[in-house]
C-alpha cells in the first residue's frame, strides 16, 4: 500500500511503499542519497550503491522508514528496492534539483510540462486552485448559484478590438472576451450567479501583465441598490480565497512563504476623483502608488464613463462618472466591477440605437431584469500578487501569447 | 429585509418583504392572485384590487403573510403594497405562468433568456451546478488538485477532423476539442487532477446529442496498474454528484420527479467483445440495449483500437483492442475514459514518427510519466438523462450547433 512522501513520518520503523520521480542524487562520498518527489512533497532514501537511476526516472520504492534527524520530516528510507515504472528518453532541459529553478522563464514555458514539476512552480498552481475552491464556497454560502457559459459568440463583448475570430460552419464567429452578457442574462434566472472559465482578448501587446487568455472569476447579482451592495461580495470571495489557501494549500504558503493578506472586514474605497488621477483611467504606477498610499486593498470607485463598457450604469448626479469601481491588490487591479444598466431603454440610448448585433442578449432587459451588478476577477494575477511573480506567465499554466501557443 | 418565497411558511403573522418577477395573475372573480417569482419558488399574494402589473414587471412587496391552506406552502401575502424596479417593455414571448412551457424547444431556445426563468428549465441547471460541486468534491476527497487549461490549441487534440480554426495573430490555432494533452501532462506535476470547462467540435451533424460546444468535466490519474483502476474514480464521481443533488438540489429533484439513480460500490463492466456488437463502436441503438440487458449504469471495456485516440493503451495481450471504457447511463454514454501510452517512444510509435505537431505535448513523456488513465464526463448529456430530455440543446443554457450562435 502506496503510502505520499509527507506521511513517512508517521512510519518510521515500518517497511513502507513510496513512488514518485527521481528528483535529485547526491553522492556524499561513502554514502548516496537519492531523493525522491512526489504530489505531496519529498523523501530521501539512502542508497547501498551508487544508483543508475536518472533524474525523472518514475519509480515504486520499497524499504525501512527509519528515524534520521537530517532527513527532511525526521524520516527517511533505507534498504530500497526499486522498480522503474518509466525511464526518461533523455535528460530533462530543466535541473529539477535545484531549490530554485535557474533556467530563464523563457526556458521554463518553453519546457513547461517539466518545469511545472518543480516544487516552487506547482505551489503557484496549488494556491490558485484553493482559491477557485474559496471562491465558489464563499458564493455558495451567499445564495449564488455555478452556471456555464459559451465561449463562442456573436458579438464582441467587451469592444469591437482584441477579439478572436473563429471560422463558425463558414461564417464568422468570435471567442468571448468574458461571460458579461451570459451572466447579466442568468441573474434574470437565478439572480445571483457564477461562473469560472477562460476568457479570450487578442492584446497585440507584450506585457508582463496581459495574456491572450486567462482565468476569470466571475459573479453577478441582482436586487442592488448600487455598485457599494457589489463590494462586500467582493471582500467575501476575497476573504473566502485566504480562507481556503490556508485550509488546503498550507505546504505551497510555506514553502513560496507567501505572506497572505489580512482582509479587514470592510476594504476601503475611494472615488477616482480622488486619486489625484489626471486621467480616464489608473496607469500601472498609479495602482502602486494607490496601494503605497492605502494599504495592500484598496477599491477605487466612479471610474469616468470614457474607459468603462457600454453596459455600464452611469452615477445617477454625474453622468460622466459610472457606479463601477477597480479592487488593487498590492499595486495591481485584480478586480473589476460595477453596477450595470438594467433597462431596456437604457440599453438602446446606450448603443446608440444600433441595437440589432444585441438582440439576444437584449432580451434579458427587454423582460424585466432587476438592478443588478457584478464583477471578474482574474484568477493567474491574483495569485501572481501572492507570490510576488514579477510576470503573469510564471503563474499560468500554459501561457498563450502574441509569441507563445504551445506547449 | 427582504426574504425569500420559500422562508415565506417561517413568517406566518408577520410583515414581510419579498422581491422577485411577477410571474403570473389569477382572477378568481371576487379576488384576484399574483405568483412572484424569485430565485427559490414561487409565492401567491392576494390583490385587493385589479393590478397593472405586467408578466415579468421586477418588483418588490410588502404585506402581511398570514396562513392559508390554500396557498402553494401554505402561507400567502397579504394587503400588498409594491414597488416596481423595471417593468418589461413588452409582453414576454414566452408565456410563463404554465405549468410546463408549451412553446416549441426552437423558440425556447430563441428567446433562452426569457424560456430559461421557467421553474422547470431553470431547475435542470440546479441539477448540473449540484453536478459540477459534487464532481469537484469526491475528486478533492480522492486527492486531485484542479487545474485549468489552454483552450487555444497549435495542434487538434482528438483528430484533424471537427476542429474550430482561428486566426491566431496571423497564424492558425485552434479550439481544443477535450483538454486531454493538458490534462496528461498535469499528470507529471500533480498525479491526480481534474479541469471543469468548455470544449468545442466543430459538428458538422445535427443531432440531438451532439453540440458544437459542451462542458467537459475532465479527470486523469497516475500510478494506476490499468484502467480498472479509473472505473472506481468514475464510480466515485457519479455517486458525489448525485449525493450533491440531494444535499443542494431537492426542490429541483422533486419539480421534474427526477429518479436519482442508485449508484451501486461497484458499477458493472463488460468487454466490448461480450456486447453482442459486431462493429468497432457502439451505436446509440447498442448503447439502449445494453442498459435494458445490464441496469442504468454499465461499464463498456475494451473498445477496438480502430475507434479509439491515438493515446490510448492497448490490451497487453490483444493490442487490437484498448485499455478503454465507456460509462453508459440509461442508454447513453457520458463518460468516456481509459488507459493512455505512458513511454515516449510507444508515442512515437502510434504517431508513425510524425512527432512534430506533438512536440510540446510529448515532452511530459520523454522526461519520466507514471502509467496512468483518466475519463471525461460531459454535464449536459448527464443532466439529459436524469431529467429524461430528449435533446441535449434542453439541458444547455446556451446552446451551440450548426444553425445556433446566439443568444
Amino acid at each position: 500500500m502506496r503510502i505520499l512522501t509527507t506521511e513517512l513520518a508517521t512510519h518510521a520503523g515500518e517497511r513502507v511503499s513510496l513512488a514518485g520521480w527521481v528528483h535529485a542524487r547526491r553522492d556524499l562520498g561513502s554514502v548516496s542519497f537519492l531523493v525522491l518527489r512526489d504530489r505531496a512533497g519529498l523523501a530521501q532514501i539512502v542508497l547501498d550503491e551508487a544508483s543508475e537511476l536518472a533524474p525523472e526516472a518514475v519509480v515504486e520504492v520499497e524499504g525501512e522508514a527509519v528515524a534520521s534527524p537530517q532527513a527532511p520530516g525526521g524520516v527517511e528510507v533505507r534498504e530500497p528496492t526499486f522498480t522503474v515504472l518509466s525511464a526518461p528518453a533523455e535528460p530533462p532541459p530543466v535541473e529539477l534539483r535545484r531549490p530554485v529553478l535557474k533556467e530563464t522563464l523563457r526556458t521554463q514555458l518553453d519546457f513547461a510540462p517539466v518545469a511545472l514539476r518543480h516544487p516552487r512552480r506547482r505551489a503557484a498552481f496549488e494556491l490558485a486552485a484553493a482559491s477557485l475552491h474559496g471562491f465558489r464556497a464563499a458564493l455558495d454560502d451567499l445564495g449564488f448559484t455555478e452556471i456555464t457559459t459559451s465561449k463562442l459568440v456573436e458579438t464582441a463583448t467587451e469592444s469591437g478590438a482584441n477579439v478572436f475570430g473563429i471560422d463558425y460552419f463558414g461564417r464568422r464567429a468570435y471567442l468571448a472576451q468574458s461571460p458579461q452578457f451570459f451572466k447579466q442574462i442568468m441573474v434574470g434566472v437565478f439572480e445571483r450567479v457564477y461562473t469560472t472559465g477562460p476568457v479570450f482578448r487578442a492584446e497585440p501587446h507584450d506585457t508582463a501583465r496581459h495574456l491572450a487568455e486567462y482565468t476569470s472569476l466571475d459573479a453577478e447579482l441582482g436586487f442592488i441598490r448600487d455598485h457599494f451592495d457589489v463590494l462586500p461580495v467582493v471582500r467575501a470571495v476575497v476573504a473566502g480565497m485566504v480562507e481556503a489557501i490556508q485550509d488546503r494549500a498550507a505546504a505551497a504558503v510555506e514553502l513560496l512563504e507567501v505572506e497572505l493578506p489580512e482582509v479587514p472586514g470592510e476594504i476601503p474605497w475611494l472615488h477616482f476623483t480622488d486619486t489625484g488621477v489626471d486621467d480616464v483611467d489608473l496607469a500601472p504606477a498609479d495602482e502602486r502608488r494607490l496601494c503605497e498610499e492605502h494599504g495592500e486593498l484598496i477599491f477605487v470607485t466612479g471610474f469616468p464613463m470614457a474607459k468603462r463598457p457600454f453596459y455600464s450604469h452611469p452615477e445617477p448626479d454625474r453622468r460622466e462618472y459610472t457606479n463601477s469601481f477597480d479592487l488593487l491588490f498590492r499595486g495591481l487591479e485584480i478586480v473589476t466591477g460595477g453596477q450595470r444598466l438594467h433597462r431596456f431603454d437604457d440599453y438602446v440610448a446606450a448603443l446608440r440605437g444600433d441595437t440589432a448585433p444585441y438582440d439576444g442578449y437584449l432580451q434579458a432587459f427587454k423582460y424585466g431584469m432587476p438592478p443588478h451588478g457584478g464583477f471578474a476577477l482574474g484568477l493567474e494575477r491574483w495569485v501572481a500578487r501572492l507570490v510576488g511573480a514579477a510576470n503573469i506567465r510564471e503563474t499560468t499554466l500554459f501561457p498563450r501569447d502574441l509569441h507563445r501557443l504551445s506547449p
